[in-house]
């Protein structure tokens, strides 16, 4: 029987606009001693949806986390809303008080009605220490016949308060009640030029026949698709053989597709190649604007292999800069395959560099014609012994253009690599 | 009686470390026409959560919003959950086929089994067109005596897809359907070169006296902050005096700190003034390696006004390509103030620019001294009889110092533009 964790979020501000980074958080945690989240809820600081909701989720699950609402002002509302759907009173605790007390004096603040609510906790309930904030957390657990113990945790919204409870109180207590056997690894297999919906084909046979224990989830992002693997066992070694023969099945499933693994970019990859080789890179962009440049920059150490880059917008800036013919860009055009080509040649001189990357294009949504369309582009890559040049149309707007372009431009910086004697 | 929303999420991938940002945007978007959010739920990739879910925000709800889960991959059910919890059938529509078929072959790929799947709607709903994806969204409306009629509305996952279907299409929908005599208007600020909290400070008095149907709320981003002002009334007149009003107070209180409204971006708001001028701008980056150019360049139409850029990260490319003296980077290092100046004044003059800017910086995380910690920026502006030069020590990581250059870089020019008489 599988353990089911359910999130609730409580705050008027998380349906307002304020983005909820916990449930992130959350779910990295839980994962980490191998339970998945089943559902997240949001709910507005209302005792009444707070109530309906906790009476709900208890008929569904085993863990019922909940965070925020347990602060001192009129609007929070948790304690109470659980107390309902539990029928259970809320009791002055005299220690926490005393506590509350103790920190307010301290402070030489008065202590008010509301902040002597947060000394209340649910009959039968455990305080959960508050190691920087004045809120304890509460964790009731209610037995129940023929199946596992239903455990309900209150924790504070803000996240400093919540991390140490989290880590230190709850996840221990709920990995003894829980996970005791149980054991979960992960695969994240990163894919590029190959567009989703094709995955899913070459990957349908296979997942028909995965082993119990075994997950698979596809994750596809702008030019980008990521496999997730999941084991779960009893045995830590099952999961990591298991594993193991998934990623050689894979990857003779997807062969050159797959770029890495992890917390692998294509930047990164790229970057690794090029720093072990000892060998380095230059760039020249028109259509892209900057936007490779940038991937390649955001990896910390890039300077390493990275000498820079020009971006010529202005035809005179490819002569000037790059060394394009004048003719090429009379007869051909700046986005053309001979222009690609001498932006690639030119560049990788100018700069001295092993190899010159190349990208020209038309990223619209004006300059399209229709011999030259929106989503037009031209990817060169200049190189000892190597010259690939490439056309694409890429379909979508502006910043999709402009990205899957850099996506492919650095897949064929990445494939001229790997096929390369180092 | 009130109108009640809820959101559905669907993704496994949001309950296992993605962060959800729609949930934000859903409620901005929901607040300009006079919806409140009441909950939201995230649900796995999985049909019987999914239809469970739905069945049970029927009961409650008069709007129920779903996103993600209409893609083409074998875990993308959103559909077939829905279909179950109104007891509907899905068709397959041949026009929507059709036009599946019509993309990819453009595209010159295979259309699989997955991407028909697409194409079938649930049985008396509406097919929402998707201007930048192949999946199409649905709305399905119930009527229901005595009652609001009940709205589902299937949106697709990727916030490109999901965002122009909601405003074109749902929005105006919702509208007309559920808040005909609520008029509610919003006017969004944009602020750069002040903290969140120097906002909340200068605009706390004014919050204490605002009008009764007006509301104000601040989003903070990495290095930008907005003002969100809504206005809430039967008459449509009333509101937009009264947001005239405030953006007047607003200007008064924020002054050259605000560089637009809307939909402006720093990026749109520069282009738009350089447009304007005649003026064109070439830039030289270091640091940043390529997203100052990279943001200039998502604005469509920047080849108007934007030359090019060298993205210099070798010392000697500092050298031949910006015309930085070897002298400066023995001197004073590339990291200076001198080499900025030099940087912004060679790249303008090698490209003909009317105006150059420049970024040198360390952007971490090694690289960093004593002397030159991480962090350190040096942002210059050279133009006709004008010439700017600022130092920073930015706080964060590697992305978070590119990003804050690149914002305070934009405001420089900006803030120079802006004062220049035109």
């Amino acid at each position: 029987m599988k353990t089911r964790v359910e999130i609730l979020c409580v705050g008027t501000e998380l349906l307002s606009g304020k983005v909820n980074t916990h449930i992130s958080y959350f779910s990295l945690v839980l994962k980490s001693i191998g339970l998945n989240i089943a559902r997240e809820v949001t709910l507005p600081d209302d005792p009444v949806e707070i109530q309906q909701a906790v009476r709900s989720s208890m008929e569904r699950s085993d863990i019922l986390i909940l965070s925020g609402g347990l602060g001192p002002t009129f609007d929070d509302l948790t304690r109470e809303g659980v107390a309902g759907a539990v029928n259970r009173k809320l009791k002055l605790r005299a220690h926490l008080l005393k506590k509350i007390k103790d920190k307010f004096s301290r402070y030489q603040l008065p202590v008010s009605v509301n902040n002597k609510r947060q000394a209340a906790i649910i009959q039968g309930a455990k305080s959960l220490e508050n190691l920087s904030g004045s809120a304890p957390g509460q964790l009731l657990v209610l037995e129940r016949r023929n199946r596992l113990p239903l455990s309900l945790i209150l924790l504070p919204g803000p996240f400093k308060e919540l991390q140490p409870m989290l880590e230190k109180e709850v996840i221990p207590f709920l990995q003894k009640t829980y996970c005791r056997f149980l054991c979960r690894k992960t695969l994240v297999l990163h894919l590029a030029g190959i567009m989703e919906s094709q995955v899913d084909d070459k990957l349908r046979p296979l997942l028909t026949r995965l082993s119990p224990g075994l997950e698979c989830t596809i994750l596809a992002g702008p030019a980008c698709v990521d496999l997730y693997v999941t084991a779960t066992s009893r045995h830590p070694s099952w999961g990591q053989g298991a594993l193991d023969k998934i990623r050689r099945t894979l990857h003779g499933l997807f062969g050159n597709f797959i770029y890495g693994e992890g917390g692998d970019t294509l930047s990164s990859v790229v970057g690794d190649l090029l720093r072990r080789r000892r060998q380095t890179l230059a760039v020249a962009e028109s259509c892209t604007g900057g936007l490779l440049s940038s991937r390649i920059t955001s990896i910390p150490g890039s300077s390493e292999y990275f000498i820079g880059s020009i971006v010529a917008y202005s035809n005179s800036l490819k002569q000037k800069g790059l060394g394009v013919f004048k003719s090429t860009l009379n007869v051909y055009g700046a986005v053309s395959k001979e222009c690609a080509r001498e932006m690639a040649d030119g560049v990788r001189k100018k700069m001295g560099a092993t190899f010159g990357l190349a990208v020209t294009g038309v990223a619209g949504p004006s300059g399209g014609t229709p011999q030259k369309p929106v989503g037009l582009v031209y990817i060169a890559l200049s190189g000892p012994r190597i010259e690939h040049l490439e056309k694409f149309v890429f379909p979508g707007d502006r910043a999709n253009i402009q990205n899957r372009s850099t996506v492919y431009a650095l897949n064929m910086l990445r494939l001229a690599l790997a096929l390369q004697k180092s």
